[in-house]
């Protein structure tokens, strides 16, 4: 029945050739990693095949990259692995997720000095504000790389530099689940010392997530044990989401470039189509070329109501985060000065370069939904 | 090459029947469970059917079940929960798996009162040492209910009683990772405040774990984030990881009478064999009827020496937890006052109802090296 998944945002299909992989996977290489023998020990090295892999699709073979049950559990690991700096500040931007956001609150409730950064009406946050607020005592920053609830994206190396410039011991993370793999760079261009990445993101399977750390940067451990992921992070580990990870990777970096202008052609065929027939839509924040898009249709509608219409017409979208979904209004288009009215009539659309889309089709759907929904609100 | 997988204790091969579910819910249910359409919320209504299946079969359908990324998480949620209760006694069982005794050590570090509890010979916990240790002041115990080492079982329904008799709030928790789906029990029974389980020994997928928490029984949140798992554990769901849980649970739940015959079947077989064959073997502890038997074979012989060259005749069988693999001595064993010569010549036998076995041909091997390695120990 679903005919157009715009929701890639929130997870993606995983890769056919990944699924076709399972099998051969879970029948030949279900031994414990940790095993001595030969067929367990060819395992391991499957796994840092995979982690070398990953951190070459960064573009930064010299760093680490610890894996993690979720995206979510890396950005939690680096957040709250900050608790030897009491007395300094913790700065945070205001559109984070919630795994950072979240993480940021609980290191405030702890009696540590959490500040967040204001975002500009585009999605970004304000670098102008954020340099206002560095100093000595800043000891720690953590700003996404591309919005999950808008597709705006950060000048991480700028920011970076910003941040080192007023205090060189300074540790800079950035959450790149939404950029990973979306965005051309060099994560050693970024110059950030934590990244996060998610492998439901890319194409692969639910429950695996990494966490990359430049070459001689420190973090503690989160979870003890059989001293697995270099002892960061232990755990027998999940053989099949970590190489599923790594081949989601190799085949969005080889797809890199065609799927950037996939995305942004559906993007435009969206908008232009919209246009066409006389939707008065606005874009939320300033995301061009991704594939995420904040977009009020008619303040007329909720948000809500039109997402439910359109999934029962075979279109899925959201609006906002899953990851916020029903819990309070969407704090990051609040954060970005976005009218209460309009934030409760947006919707998030988001593409994936691998899955069907046509704007003609999607674009009459939402013209006709839209006409139904606007004439009961005048009923 | 591999003909008899007698490592089962490390993990073991996922069902046949959740492989060939693979493709159809990577394909069919990879929407995220917390977006909000239809499609969405079948899958999350699917993950609390698992959650409650799970609780069945662990026999409690009132409580709680958090699913984590792996037991190791688990073990460390719970025990890494009671920073509040400084100035407190910890007791830990002194063969737990390093999940559990590396997070204990995490503890100490920070200050706490942490004590370990003897071991008996048989590998038990020593109840009336436990007794002597418990008090008033004693606020946390953890104890495994079948040792990953050596299968032996604590009784862990008297355990409770005595320890709660000594502090009424005292919270106790038990690793169940080897006994789940492994002994027919009622979790109510038990009494534990918390219980750990782990689908990758039971031929799920690696990558999934949960905790048991008694109703009305609280624990602080581990994962901060979308507040997926009640707000305890956020993330994306592990949606595949989860249900496979659930499946596997059900298959082992079904054939548990069988397979605990099946299993002390091959272990009986297995000791009659080596008798036969003249081989002066000790079992480590007791651990009558269990799925894991460590096992001295010959004195003379490092039993990594023997895994390697079993190995290398198709026999898998490991000289230990495969989360202690290669560092240290094996510290339950020596907990057990096992001497050190021992421990260095015993290895772990781990069984399957699911896998094959053939008694003869096994004991064939293990003579066959043994003869050769005992030859070359006299040169």
């Amino acid at each position: 029945m679903v005919k157009y998944y715009l929701d890639n945002a929130a997870t993606t299909k995983v890769f056919d050739e990944i699924v076709k992989d399972l099998t051969y996977v879970y029948n030949e290489k279900f031994y414990n990693p940790s095993s001595v023998y030969k067929e367990a020990v060819e395992i391991k090295k499957e796994i840092e095949l995979a982690r070398t892999n990953l951190l070459a699709c960064l573009g930064d073979k010299s760093g680490n990259l610890i894996f993690t049950g979720s995206a979510t559990e890396a950005n939690n690991m680096v957040v709250l692995s900050n608790k030897n700096l009491k007395g300094k500040r913790f700065l945070f931007g205001a559109g984070e997720h919630p795994s950072v956001k979240n993480s940021a609150l609980e290191l405030k409730n702890l009696g540590y000095n959490v500040q967040f950064i204001p975002l500009e009406s585009s999605g970004r946050v304000n670098e102008i504000e954020f340099a206002k607020m560095l100093g000595k005592d800043v000891a720690f920053v953590s700003i996404q790389h591309v919005s999950n609830e808008t597709g705006a994206f950060n000048n991480i190396s700028k920011l970076v530099k910003l941040a080192k410039r007023a205090n060189d011991k300074l540790l800079f993370h950035s959450d790149g689940v939404q950029a990973f793999m979306k965005l051309s760079y060099n994560i050693q261009n970024l110059g950030v010392d934590y990244y996060t990445i998610s492998a439901h993101k890319i194409g692969g399977p639910k429950g695996v997530g990494a966490l990359y750390i430049k070459n001689g940067v420190k973090i503690p451990t989160l979870i003890f044990g059989g001293g697995q992921e270099y002892g960061y992070r232990s755990g027998t580990e999940n053989v099949f989401g970590m190489l599923a990870f790594s081949k989601a990777a190799s085949i969005c970096y080889r797809d890199l470039e065609k799927n950037r202008q996939i995305i942004a052609q559906h993007r435009n065929d969206l908008l232009s189509e919209l246009k066409n027939l006389g939707i008065e839509y606005s874009v939320n924040g300033d995301s061009e070329g991704m594939h995420i898009l904040s977009i009020c249709l008619s303040e007329k509608v909720r948000g809500e109501t039109l997402l439910y219409v359109l999934s029962s017409r075979g279109v899925l979208v959201s609006t906002g985060s899953a990851c916020s979904a029903g819990k309070h209004m969407n704090t990051t288009l609040e954060a970005m000065g976005v009218s209460r009215n309009k934030i409760l009539s947006s919707i998030r659309i988001s593409f994936s370069a691998y899955m069907d889309f046509d704007a003609k089709v999607v674009c009459k759907i939402i013209k006709e939904e839209l006409i139904k929904l606007e004439d009961k609100s005048y009923e």
